[in-house]
């Protein structure tokens, strides 16, 4: 929502205003330089200008020094009104060009042809002396609106350069666009440049490649992610946990092929919606034509028509971690938030009209429990409902308000805010989209609920009634992650790589300080993981003194390399591993651990009994 | 090695004895029907013959009795050879045609004319006199051996019928194809034949289905399977229990895509030997070549390669349940035996030569592991070897010593049988093949364990040895289920569905024998489950009277059906849920349960927490 109003915000006008002040100092500086334009963004502001030579970016302090002179004079800025085209033309050519030459018109002249025949055209001009007398002025095509002096733009940053084709047309000249930012305070200031080195350093392609979490090969393919050792225990943990909340819900597990018969997709009618996004199809002259699956749900119903079903066994409520491929264009493709091939955390519940409201609110309560133990706790809830303008939509109105009316329900049961959105819908049902903010509050499209009547229509579903008649189901499509990659790029992001305890691939990393402390670090990793793992590290075998413990099944690491204690601190650290047990002289002869967390440091030493308490306390 | 002796054995000679007798007693029956051939197989004989007017399979029971009747005239059977070809034709055509006149011996001339010039040609003659002094006689061109007389005759059945066109050529006339069994004693056929009704009792295509474990559907395609929900279960528990075993071993689980690009299969050379094996490729002319993987191993090679490796990493395990797809004929799919799609165990280890041995000893221990946990306690191991005479072999010849000697010395350190099977290696490497049999004495080739020689050359595939210098690494395949779809396969049949209690879908079925028992049953659920699934059942809610238990997470199911309690037991046997607790009215007052066991009947009343110990201590 606060989107929409950015564009009337003082925000806006500022950042406008920032880009023409930057247009300024650049004509100062690099006279003869063609200006073309320079609109406000949604952080920030630029300006693609044609420069003689290329600009380097060491250049931009100084331009941003200019800037903070030219904002200094407080140069009032006013709007000026063409009387008609003709006085136009003279103010580009005489006046926007001022001590520049003609030739650097050239784009805003274009600019001016392209306004249709009795639209008002504006101009913004800003105008100052210095204190050595001289006067400096600027006036700029420009629709506006604008701050009214140049005074308060003093929280700004010049951020990078970029090529950007005239008119967006590769055929066209390549311009230099630089871009900027600007804030109304210097703290905004500061928290925007702060957030984007965070999100630098929490960037999820980097973090998956240093933490070991996945990988991308040009031999496998672009957007095909490979899951590393690492990556590969966090899917399992986040499946094992969501596979423990849909059994305790009732849902039950199945596993489909990843590819069928173009048959199915026929008969599901995604041949005819959803071909752009589907993998070349496997077609031989002499074979049956396969399709690569785009969408798990025909397989679902598959499973589900395969038997008499009575109203008594509804819900049926069938889950899979399906993996499937979509053709994204390769420029879309952006590490683990866009990909080609995913595994949805897809169910499709088929249930009676009268079931509907519980279902709906059973669903949404499981994602809310996801989004909690994910530590995800700021999001919003859009419901997408029919635009009654249109008549895309399949279904009968009746069941279209009953659905809506129940989702809608559902969330003022469970005390949810949500945002209705017309004409948000799927054309087979209304939905509810989960939006998450992240740690450096920036929005991602989760997981997903929607309402379908159009597949159970074309496959011709059916459940028994009480009245020992046919009916027909409806079915609820939902997948509270969306997809683990998409998930665990999030979580990656959000926690800067550093999981929390449960999700975290190693959990404790014990760090024998020499190599004779290796035997008595493998006699507490067995301790910890619940079996005797000794045979994968070296060292000498002698009985240890130390508590019995309980296993809590940890995922431990040892790290018997021949570094210092400091580099393997630093190693652990860089891992962002929870916590390390430090085993050195003293501790095999007092039974003892030093412990080192992740967040609060050393802790000094404890007893084995005392960690595990520590470490099942957090679990 | 039973199966190489069983041409020269007795029963060999006896099956064709009687294949001889069944024909002639055909004769006698039908005459004008023309013998074809008459060969011993597997598992009994059969004769083709073509018949005046079809064969029905209720008639099968005549030409025993009159296989009795001739065999019990103790005809001695007597070997004739021929001086010359001139003489066979004769014998053909006078003799072997007796009564029937020469147009019966059609398919016998064609035979002799297929016999080279100058080889022997012999003939197998019974006759004897009945006691009504009817001459019985039967003569046929045959290479034999056959047993002295008929009289030894007496274990035999004639199973069915079947088409069969002559010389397997579907161009030619289909002749009746009658198939019989004989054996020595007739224990032996008994047994032969009752295990035969077990084998359809057994047959994982219908116990699939009757249980829910998995199926087929058309749309889908043939050679795809749908795991339902139970069957799903047991994926699960064998890849739960196979995971936990190979995190001991020092293995690390990875992810893969399905799909990569052709490139990688092109540096791989699947391209070239595997492409037959291979569905149609994903082709477009403006898009990417992408092919669905036949194989895993690439892609951990992929991984693999993706860093840096030195010898102190090595040996690299890399494990994943990979479905690959592979394009069988249709005519080969069968069942879950022989499948388009299916889920490996596949793992792949990266190793040091002086490595080989105790990491391939390490596999065929896990493997030996998993037979035993899955009760497969009968299998015989083949070691595939180089054959000296063929030079279709990749690597170097020491290599192949080396990793022949490492496999017999890793058996024989284990304390392994083996057969030595020259010419039975891979191209690319020796193999270790496991070879189950089940609880019906048939053979099923499973697990595999391949060592390789030929990826890593073709993939350059390196570590930084102590010597500071790169080193060329050994593979390993290894796949100690084979695939998931196989193996359970293998374990329906060896179990008839009634699988151990740790590997049920449903481990505990609880039978409320009316509506006001639900309540308790639900109650015992959730103490058996670990969680309260009472939002899941219908009745009332009260404190009930029962043991608190650490709960056993057992996967239990509440038959809340309104049938009466023998219809519930009987579902519950036909679904061969190890334990039923029946609850009746006494027993949420004693707070007790009725216990019942699939093995075992009834087995009276306990406590919960008696149950719940004697369970423990099963799993």
């Amino acid at each position: 929502m606060a989107q929409q109003s950015y564009e009337e915000s003082a925000l806006y006008r500022l950042r406008h205003s920032a880009a023409h002040l930057m247009a300024q100092a650049v004509t100062e500086l690099y006279p003869g330089s063609k200006l073309a334009i320079g609109p406000p963004i949604e952080n920030g502001f630029y300006y693609d200008i044609e420069f003689d030579e290329p600009l380097k970016e060491e250049e931009l302090s100084k331009i941003e020094h200019r800037m903070r002179e030219l904002a200094n004079l407080d140069q009032p800025i006013v709007r000026k009104v063409a009387k008609d085209v003709e006085e136009a033309r003279r103010i580009v050519l005489e006046e926007c060009t001022l001590g520049q030459g003609e030739a650097t018109a050239l784009y805003k002249l274009q600019l001016l042809d392209a306004i249709p025949p009795g639209e008002e055209v504006s101009f913004y001009e800003q105008r100052a002396m210095d204190k050595q007398g001289k006067e400096h002025l600027f006036i700029d095509l420009c629709r506006g609106p604008h701050i009214e002096s140049t005074k308060p733009i003093k929280h700004f940053k010049l951020m990078h350069l970029a090529g950007a084709y005239w008119r967006g047309d590769v055929k066209n000249k390549q311009l230099t666009r630089i871009y900027g930012t600007a804030f109304e305070t210097k703290e905004e200031l500061a928290l925007y440049l702060h957030n984007l080195e965070e999100a630098k350093k929490r960037d999820h392609r980097i973090l998956g490649r240093e933490l070991g979490l996945f990988m991308f090969s040009p031999r496998v393919g672009p957007g095909l992610a490979l899951w590393l050792p690492k990556g590969a225990i966090l899917r399992d943990v986040l499946m094992d946990f969501l596979k423990e909340e849909q059994v305790r819900r009732g849902y039950e597990g199945v596993v489909t092929p990843n590819i069928a018969s173009h048959r199915l997709y026929e008969k599901s009618g995604h041949i005819l919606t959803y071909r752009e996004k589907m993998f070349p199809f496997m077609e031989d002259e002499e074979k049956e034509t396969f399709i690569l699956k785009p969408m798990n749900c025909p397989f679902h119903i598959e499973i589900y028509s395969s038997t008499l079903r009575s109203y008594r066994e509804l819900p049926v409520r069938l889950a899979e971690f399906g993996t499937v491929y979509r053709y994204e264009q390769s420029g879309e493709l952006a590490g683990m938030l866009r990909v080609r091939g995913f595994t949805q955390d897809d169910a499709h519940l088929f249930v009676r009209p009268d079931q509907l409201l519980d279902e709906f609110k059973g669903v949404v309560d499981l994602m809310m429990v996801v989004l909690k133990k994910l530590g995800l706790s700021e999001y919003r809830v859009r419901v997408g409902t029919k635009d009654p303008e249109s008549d895309k939509y399949v279904g009968h109105q009746d069941n279209w308000k009953q659905a809506e009316a129940a989702i809608m329900q559902a969330c003022n049961e469970l005390g949810l805010d949500y945002e209705v959105s017309p004409g948000d819908a799927a054309f087979y049902g209304p939905k509810l989209d989960l939006i998450i903010k992240d740690a450096l509050g920036r929005e991602w499209q989760m997981g997903t609920v929607q309402v379908d009547y159009n597949l159970p229509e074309r496959f011709d579903l059916e459940y028994i009634g009480e009245d020992s008649k046919p009916h027909r189901p409806i079915m609820i499509h939902r997948a509270p992650f969306g997809s683990l990659e998409r998930m665990i790029g999030l979580i990656t992001e959000q926690y800067a790589g550093a999981f929390p305890l449960w999700l975290s691939p190693v959990q404790v990393a014990i760090l024998p300080i020499a190599d004779r402390h290796v035997g008595y670090a493998a006699h507490i990793a067995s301790q910890l993981l619940g079996y005797d793992s000794r045979q994968e590290v070296e060292g000498e075998q002698v009985p240890f003194k130390s508590d019995q413990v309980d296993s809590p099944q940890l995922r431990v690491n040892i790290d018997d390399s021949r570094q210092t204690l400091g580099k393997k601190i630093r190693e652990s650290q860089r891992q962002k591993v929870p916590y390390m047990l430090i085993i050195g002289d003293n501790d095999a002869e007092a039974g003892t651990v030093g412990v080192r967390s992740r967040e609060d440091g050393d802790l000094g030493a404890m007893t084995l009994a005392e960690f595990v308490a520590k470490v099942k306390a957090e679990l």
